[in-house]
């Protein structure tokens, strides 16, 4: 039977072949010392644990609807809104199952077939793939690294943009490099996104992930908050990736669009689980709090594991949970030219299981650098010092 | 900003409006006797609920595979394929956040635009929402009413297959109507899927939900597992409608495409809840029982005050939790033209809301009878009567 043109543009997240070599490691008896994923092994809060039960014992297992309960939008519009000195309403806010699906139900409500989407790569393969399974051109932009740092090229963003561009998918506070901009960058970037007329997905997953400085959002500059869209999500603050909740947040007309992909896709998000997000996301921050404080151990562990290894050097970034060290030097000792045989070879001779460059969209032309991306999201403190030790025993060989 | 032109393709549950309609009447201090939406106002079995907080309080709230955990796929395949004598494994199964997503996603997997795909009509709406939006062409099928009861229109069916013919989408056990399909009336069918090589949606999401008889799957025949996605969900038989847990059980090659969309669109499906429906499919009936027994005394309850009402008599149908009544003498007697001015009336007049045939599908050219559609899920037997008393009263002045 054959299968509909389209899926020949569908991408998806090849993170999960390195989960099933990992898990497929692991059992034949190896520990394996689990960098490759960026989920979270903390558990999720117990007030908020407590509230969806609650919830459901109140009897929110019916249908909602498929914009969300009226309260977690507005909860939910005051918490963006505080957090980035602007103001939302609930009419603003479509309530989803993650912050996933905002990609690609964003990229539904404003890209044609044919426009162009410029997107960051390294970046969230899912938007490379959503962009070409929508028809749209997936043109890419990259970071410059900087002593084990990472901003922006915003000289490649100027270049790539045309008058078929439509779209701008920036993710500040950055997966895989960790990159933050600075408020001249940011305002560089409106200003590219005004004077060209772009939609912008602001993807915020890790706005709230943050260890130090005050985080920035490009709704706060003028002209932005009417084109902008934020991607939204509780699965980091609250650690709940697999609860499946999150939102989008942008202007009306959008957001209703959005809401009604959601009644055509699913109806509604569960229902109990926004009760409980109702009273979790102004409420008691001591988890979100305990979670964030587990993290920066993790990562100062983590930074000063790599840094230990001979021709590593990385900056610790002030948010998210992933590191993105250069490994050409490695690759260059070990005489290898695929970053996935780096991998591969890891896993065997460390028991270190990570990803690396090419899980995170296609690579660009004339990237001459190797890089893995390591996660300390899923892994604690012993673990990740006993870890990057061996790897560091293996990278050194 | 401009919206993309995909969406001017793009329906939805129009159904909704009915809700607000009564919620607002609700709120000007009516009682309102609710048989406008399919919810269910029962609730989730205790089981269920324990099993997902111990699932919590197991740590499952991380991620899990986008086609959902092996040991759900698995039972769901074990299930599935017992109720209709045909074998399924875990490949066959993708986990989704509900039934509905299978709509949208069986759809994007296997109809390029241009195609055409045969839909029920009245139907569920979001058949033909899906449709239009991926760019095929809706091709409406009906139903014949005898003595209040309804059978397939086989004769549209077989005169609307042409050669860009794809898909059928067919849901036995039928919202609105209840109609179901004989055994003479399914092998029809399935020849005619065969003969034009057609892709089958069987949306079962009332298989289960039966009175009386053994249910018939067209999976059953031969050559139709091969070409047959079922619609699974875990929404009507647990009462878990707001927990958004479903599946798509079919081939393979089309489950594979399913999945991939899933990790796209979602990542994957709320994680414990998978854990807590490992044990409740296969596990305790004593809960989906009271769920059906209870429903089984609303049918009653209210096929009885329906045929109470000079003017309409209406056959009780043997599943789903719908009755769909012809109220075209109803109509005549009152002078009026469009059935969404009856609804309007009748919520004014006698408290009661309902939805029409055109909550149901765009009209068909041709059409000269009057329905209205009741759910009778979300009200209970003292209700039942009293709003149909209500109702028969106003109907009959």
């Amino acid at each position: 039977m054959k299968l509909a043109q389209r899926l020949d543009n569908l991408g998806t997240e090849t993170a999960f072949a390195v989960s099933a070599a990992a898990a497929a490691w692991a059992a034949q008896g190896h520990k394996v010392y689990p960098f490759h994923l960026g989920d979270i092994n903390i558990p999720t809060p117990a007030n908020i644990v407590e509230a969806a039960l609650k919830a459901i014992r109140d009897g929110y297992t019916g249908y909602c609807p498929g914009a969300g309960i009226p309260a977690l939008r507005d909860v939910i519009a005051q918490d963006v809104g505080a957090k980035r000195q602007v103001r939302y309403s609930a009419e603003n806010v479509s309530v989803q199952p993650g912050g996933k699906p905002v990609i690609g139900k964003f990229l539904s409500a404003v890209l044609d077939p044919g426009d162009e989407a410029l997107y960051p790569n390294p970046g969230y393969p899912i938007y490379e793939s959503q962009i070409e399974y929508l028809g749209g051109i997936a043109v890419p932009y990259g970071y410059v690294e900087n002593n084990g740092a990472y901003a922006l090229d915003m000289d490649r963003i100027r270049a790539a943009i045309t008058p078929r561009t439509r779209v701008l998918v920036y993710n500040n506070y950055h997966n895989p490099t960790g990159a933050q901009s600075s408020r001249q960058e940011m305002e560089e970037l409106a200003e590219l996104a005004l004077r060209h007329d772009l939609w912008v997905l602001s993807d915020d997953a890790y706005h709230e992930m943050r260890y130090a400085g005050e985080p920035l959002s490009i709704v706060n500059l003028p002209g932005m908050q009417e084109r902008t869209v934020i991607l939204y999500t509780c699965s980091k603050r609250f650690a709940m990736t697999g609860w499946r909740i999150g939102a989008a947040i942008g202007p009306k007309e959008v957001i209703d669009a959005i809401s009604k992909l959601n009644t055509n896709a699913e109806s509604c998000t569960t229902h109990f689980m926004q009760h409980a997000m109702v009273e979790a996301i102004p409420g008691d921050t001591s988890g979100p709090d305990a979670i964030l404080a587990e993290l920066e151990a993790r990562r100062d562990a983590a930074v000063a594991g790599l840094n230990a290894i001979d021709g590593i050097s990385i900056a610790a970034p002030e948010s998210t949970f992933y590191l993105y060290p250069n490994v050409t030097k490695i690759m260059e000792r070990k005489g290898l030219q695929d970053v996935n045989q780096l991998m591969d070879e890891a896993l065997k001779q460390s028991d270190v299981s990570f990803c690396t460059r090419h899980h995170f969209g296609r690579a660009v032309p004339g990237e001459t650098q190797h890089y893995i991306r390591l996660a300390y999201s899923g892994i604690d403190v012993p673990s990740i010092n006993e870890g990057l030790r061996r790897l560091k025993a293996y990278f050194e060989a």
